[in-house]
């Protein structure tokens, strides 16, 4: 039993950024995990297809499935079209685990793919939204404990060159105290953070391991607080 | 390996209304659960000796183990010795997740309880917070499935015949009713709804079955949607 | 002296999920009551003559006028002729009333039109925004008792056959059970829940009949509470 | 048929400031008013028997009826207590409309007397927060039309000698102003606001006059936006 | 050492009226002030060369700078080119402090204006919303004293004569009344009040006077309260 | 003309957190600063006596003055008593400028001496609310730069050396973490991030040096975007 994870951004490197710890974690665990950038990367400093190679080699150093949506950069509109390829993407992969931008963002291209989500992902059960350095307004209840996962998420970010070397938004530092940051809140090292639009926590069986903290036969008693 | 589960409520019955069925979900999970009713229970219908009784039958029909905090009802206070109180049961359970009331109640104690756990719980993982019928805010975005489980927060419920019988607050068809209000919100039948006030959510590794979606050695290739 | 009720919504079926129960109690208080559907309905399940029919039939068990906007389903923006249309709407009603989606959806359709009718309703003293099933953000303080009202709801929902039996979002046991969970909030059995835009509370005089609580006489007194 | 409204505040001339012009709008109705202010008003500017007799002229002035709860000026607690003085004065004047204090404040008093209120009147369908000088946050969405009655509302604050004279708070200048500001949000010449912590909106039906918008007999047509 | 500031609204007065006295209170600290009308005020009441007189006769009575962004009235999006449109405008200014629109409003234009300023604006320090009167949410934190600027606002108000004579939204008596309410938030007589969407507040050291509070030398002692 | 500042603080310690980078930036800029540390920091890590000496330590080293108010650790209730000492402090220091815990954390105290603050300085202008480790909601709007002064918030922490060894609360990596965080979101290396009650922008003139970027004699002039 493992999970399918599909991550939502609008350009290369903005799903890492937002939770590449998290899909590093959900690939330790078993799970499948596919990106998908829905534009094509036209706009950003750099050549095209440099950064196409870049955002592969980051999907590959995470191990995880690429896809691209070749919408144009900065023109994405959250309509049907876009709700569209959102859709292909979420019966392709299956998946129950959604990530995605957060809606208030700087960045207009953000926020047409938070919306066109939130649209396409309309039955999916897991729907949580990352943060990026454009996001506006963000206060997360969810995370990740991505403490074993953070050179991961920095290898992967690394692969972006052109853009950690000319974007004032891309910042590898920034980045790990971020990590820092939210995890305190989290009471973890590092973390990632996450606001839920929807989350339905699944509360499957684990199986049951001799140390458990309380047996079975005393269990039904009544104490009274000392 | 299970997880430890505190529900902490102002009251008897409280903790039932609130997340009885996610308590069923984490014993059926093999989770350890504790109730901890803060007060005594001396201020609802019915005497207090009856109102005693019905609580430990609901805690025995959910398999839950149940403390009593013996406060006085309708003056709790948020103060150091109520939070002392809840922080004994914190240790004693050596809890990874709290169940406690909403912030926002019109019941003084609801609020007294929710304030006093965000204290105890500081250094807590997981800390999710359940709507009573006094709840005055209330936006959730965390669920828990418990469709095979109504029927047991049900019966649990229908433990505390005094209250069921004179509470214009407590009735088994409303909290019925809002399962499967929330349970649309959630995509799944019946759910019960929480905010969060802090969930960390653990990725551990799952067994990998013979059907997974996608196969280890197919995965790292990059596709371009169609 | 009655109001005019103007109430809006993208596709057939969104204004009696929404709102059906009100309306109908609008028209029981005499009101004067028209729904806007401000696509043609193409894009749903069955076809495109068969949900105007259905709409139409839903209209008339409700009581109410039915306008259709004719704006292409799944492609509805809240640009300058949207607007102009619902002013329309606006100025042939006379509206004093106006219902309309919430702005949080996963809709785009729904999103656009409440936008627009903000918009459009600029000058109206009440907006009220109703929840859909694919609402994402509502925290509702304004509600409509219909528990004389929710069968008119569910016979007026009925009519819309080709979307109950084929759509998930819509289920007449899911918004029954909504209608008594948002009861439960407002201490009634059965309500619709609204986030008010914009309420003038309108304190008209109301006839003065013999078993008044205080008599004038002896109203100007002053007492100390016991 | 006449609404019963009670109005809570913490101090004399609290409620005259909040919801003063909506009291006359309500006597006006025909409704029976009932003011219940919360402490003795010990603590303010001025001899407190001469705080009284100003009080109760402004009562007079609105022709509402006066409770004093006697309670400590500047330490009143939301405990049991206060609770239940509220709620004695819900039974006396078995009130379906209660006024008082917005939740945010900065002074203490007004803190508990909301959080008090929202307690006791629990059961109550229709609870109005109001606005003091020394609210914090507050997003009205509710409003009341006080054109014709803004006079009245300054007439019963100037009763309030000893506070206009010497408390920043109190400034008729700026009370006319804040009701420009909230007319002007709720399109009329002058309203005050409220934010809505239950509203149930009384659909009663009123009496059909002559030149209602629309007949009955041609009602039921549909047509198609032009 | 001048700021440099850039106001940004979709049409000739929406600055005026937003921000007016706090331009004037820029001018009068001798900062560098620009304002941006987006579109080129098509649309209003009155001929579009008249209503363009008018707003240069605004802004020069403001002792400002005033750029047209000539975009059509009414149909502004916050796609790419308008975003490059107000980035060239901050370039050219070098703009450090920029206000703009409360992205909630019942304009379409406005909210457009609001969202692609905040994409422009993603480098810049300091971003400050105002409110019109066409605003739907507004909750401000930051205000400008204008007692000393009202009137320079209210002047520049009356250089647009066609929307004051013809627009319900325009009414110099409402933007006194909102100037005193928010003074009285403000703790001053007259302000503008402000949304912060980013505020980095510089604490430029300012010349030390001879009066100053503390002295240096005796200020490094511990005292208890009394 | 300088400004004076206090900052309000339950423990030792809570105020370097919280603001010591912004402190140390008043300072720099010629203000008057002075620490209430509203108990007597009883209950932490360590003897009473030895945190009063590094508290002091701290001060010292921020060249801030320190008032202790010796109530009760752990035990703060944001009652007149406590409203009192907070109004002696902003009378000894005629403060314009006031720093205080945010008003939603997990210590109880936090959330007394926030709110008690409040209404102490409810005739202040400038109310800046700063982050603990124990907040739980926090979405600032107004930063501080401290690129210049971290290194010396980072001393002044380290003299509360009981703390920062046993406290979880207390982590200088975060502390640098954060301000690296909230710098990102401020567009400067390093800030402190707070919530506005309410600030009104003290727009006083500076003066015109040589380079200013527009001259004064042909800035009236009307442009249209190229």
């Amino acid at each position: 039993m493992t999970r399918s994870v599909l991550a939502v951004g609008a350009h290369p490197d903005d799903i890492e950024l937002g939770c590449g710890g998290a899909l590093a974690a959900h690939r330790a665990a078993g799970d499948a995990v596919t990106m998908l950038v829905v534009t094509g990367g036209q706009s950003g400093p750099g050549a095209t297809a440099g950064r196409r190679a870049e955002a592969e080699a980051a999907a590959c150093s995470l191990d995880c499935l690429l896809i691209w949506g070749n919408l144009v950069d900065c023109a994405v509109n959250a309509d049907a079209a876009t709700i569209a390829l959102i859709e292909r993407a979420l019966e392709q992969t299956r998946a129950d685990v959604v990530y995605v931008h957060a809606p208030d963002d700087s960045h207009q291209d953000h926020r047409a793919v938070a919306a066109a989500t939130v649209s396409a992902a309309r039955h999916v059960r897991r729907v949580l939204h990352y943060r990026s350095p454009s996001t506006t307004r963000f206060e997360p209840s969810v995370y990740v404990d991505i403490a074993t996962h953070l050179d991961r998420k920095l290898d992967a970010l690394s692969c972006h060159r052109s853009q950690v070397e000319s974007s004032a938004m891309v910042d590898p530092e920034v980045v790990a105290a971020s990590a820092r940051h939210f995890g305190a809140q989290a009471r973890v090292r590092y973390a990632e953070a996450f606001v839920p639009g929807r989350f339905v926590w699944d509360l499957a069986p684990l199986p049951v391991l001799p140390d458990d903290l309380v047996g079975a036969g005393d269990y039904l008693m009544t104490r009274t607080a000392a």
